[in-house]
């Protein structure tokens, strides 16, 4: 397991995993992922647990992950916050395989990321240990078995702190029990664009579901992007969490997809238009904002699956969704970039991206 | 002189006529417009006389103008206002050859328009004569001693107004003396940009000149588009008011050239994306409105003069700004168009003529 700090160069060269194409209702789902939450018996838990206590439970986690085929790989990488650039932090962040608060200055704290990125764990996070599994498009049952397999093995060298009662302990009373996560980002610009998209998340919330945008709270409608999670963790098992969700997913899938035949067949040069101004913006620009550009390639996005380009397939649309990410960029500038200079340069590879398309 | 009713589409087989590219300035001052207000001695003016005495003050100006070798000509073009439909109207607003008020009820009303359109001369208007000149480019005084001339012409046949101490006497107080507003119309988009036109717009008032948008109060910035003309029609000879009027346009040319040059040096970006948008925006939207429009087409003229695009050339951008008016879309179309359907073959139509643009 390699752990020197050009990791997150090394992250850069790969496709993010989550962004594959030709995956299962990949037009709409984006990816599906789940995160597991585990302690191990008899230490604290991170806030609390002093920084000796914090570096033996790193190591022996670390361990534990190295008897797993997946962390043992010799791709995959090690990450130590305190030894990262705040650069390569935020690739981390971009890429959705640390937390922001993965980075607060707690010590003991290390992320491991298998080859392709589908699978990683952050120790010390909330909790010891915080394992997810990433893939793209509606495969939740098929990211529920990698991750309960990593879960096992690493259940065979940990003692997780569990209550026959209770289930798993954890951190934070809201992920006591299963201690899962599941969650499934979708991409719904008809929804959005309809006005149907507030009915729709009222809705999910008062399924025990939550509706979350791309950035958080407060960015619902940013690239009309949406993560749907299960709320709750206790007195479910995870199958039954993970085929409700799974149900209230395919549903939302074909509302957006109706949404989509209703404006292509009742409102198709108001739906034509925000497509191709989108597609100007990011092809002309020489200013680009984030946000601009999340909103734009949601247009592109629609755009592509209801065939209106040439030469712009869909992987060139996802690798976009992070390659114009702040983080993304100024690495790859390799120089300093202040926020206009991003801006500007996000504007200027954009256009080149897109240069050969019409 | 022909009168059928299809004579405003006879105008449409014409470009228009100050719209005509390489001519002096033609980046900077689109058209040069010279007016005079005259009325014949013993007659009423037009808002207060008989609608008899209108018809006959019609007649006796329409036999003066057919001894002229502009109007006699048999290709020009004779409107009579009862007589057209709403469409027409507009057609001749918006290629600058009426007035609004001109298509108010009063009778009597004609206007005489010369092939090529640069002469036109409304009958019984606020005044009973409004003789226009207007040709492309900075070309004022050539203007001046076009208009100078038919003038004289028409006063061999017509007795006009005339008070020795006053000047011309005309229906409002604003116009006495020589009867004369001159005026050109500028595009100032780098003045725009850099936020400098309304420091420059105070500075205009100042001098006893007018500013105007190119919709008149209240758009000012629309297209960046500014009509400059002189205040004052008393107490000073035309070419006097020309050479004064001339000298500030000269000063404002200067003034947008140097601005295009700081923001090109300067803020390069800035500038290249204002543009890069408005372009996308005309090459790629499904439905446009006229605002939007004038603005993108603003942008596309100073990308033109900055030599930023391939086979777009300043020709079909000039044309584009009379062609995307509401007027001349819908006679295009040659179906009725409600607003929506307007926007929407603005932007077809936008689109079609940028195709083999980059």
């Amino acid at each position: 397991m390699s752990s020197d700090s050009s990791n997150a160069d090394i992250l850069l060269k790969n496709p993010v995993s989550f962004l594959d194409n030709s995956n299962p209702a990949g037009d709409i789902a984006i990816s599906s992922r789940i995160r597991l939450a585990r302690n191990i018996s008899g230490h604290a838990f991170p806030s609390t647990a002093s920084e000796e206590d914090s570096a033996k439970v790193c190591e022996e986690i670390s361990a534990a992950a190295g008897e797993t085929a997946v962390f043992a790989h010799r791709g995959a990488l090690s990450f130590t916050s305190s030894e990262m650039s705040k650069l390569d932090r935020k690739i981390l962040l971009e890429r959705r395989l640390a937390s922001k608060e993965f980075f607060t200055k707690i010590p003991g704290r290390r992320l491991l990321v298998c080859p392709q990125e589908a699978c990683s764990l952050m120790i010390n996070e909330e909790d010891q240990i915080r394992l997810q599994v990433i893939r793209p498009g509606m495969q939740l049952h098929q990211v529920w078995k990698e991750i309960d397999q990593l879960d096992d093995e690493l259940g065979k060298h940990l003692n997780f702190a569990f209550d026959n009662q209770l289930g798993y302990l954890t951190s934070c009373p809201t992920n006591v029990g299963t201690g899962m996560r599941a969650s499934v980002m979708l991409h719904l610009p008809a929804l959005v664009l309809s006005g149907q998209i507030d009915q729709t998340v009222n809705g999910i919330s008062k399924l025990n579901m939550a509706v979350r945008g791309i950035f958080g709270e407060g960015s619902e409608h940013l690239g009309a992007l949406f993560q749907i999670s299960n709320q709750s963790t206790l007195g479910e098992s995870e199958t039954h969490i993970i085929d409700q969700l799974e149900q209230l997913i395919k549903q939302l899938i074909n509302c957006e997809k109706h949404a989509r035949r209703e404006l292509m067949e009742k409102k198709q040069n108001f739906l034509l238009d925000h497509i191709g101004r989108a597609y100007g913006l990011l092809k002309y620009s020489y200013v680009l904002s984030e946000k601009e550009a999340l909103n734009a390639l949601s247009g592109l996005r629609l755009g592509v699956y209801l065939e209106l380009f040439k030469n712009l397939d869909i992987r060139k649309v996802n690798e976009l969704l992070i390659e114009l990410s702040p983080a993304h960029l100024r690495k790859k500038a390799g120089i300093e970039l202040n926020d206009r200079e991003c801006d500007e340069f996000r504007a200027s590879y954009c256009r080149e991206k897109l240069r050969q398309t019409s």
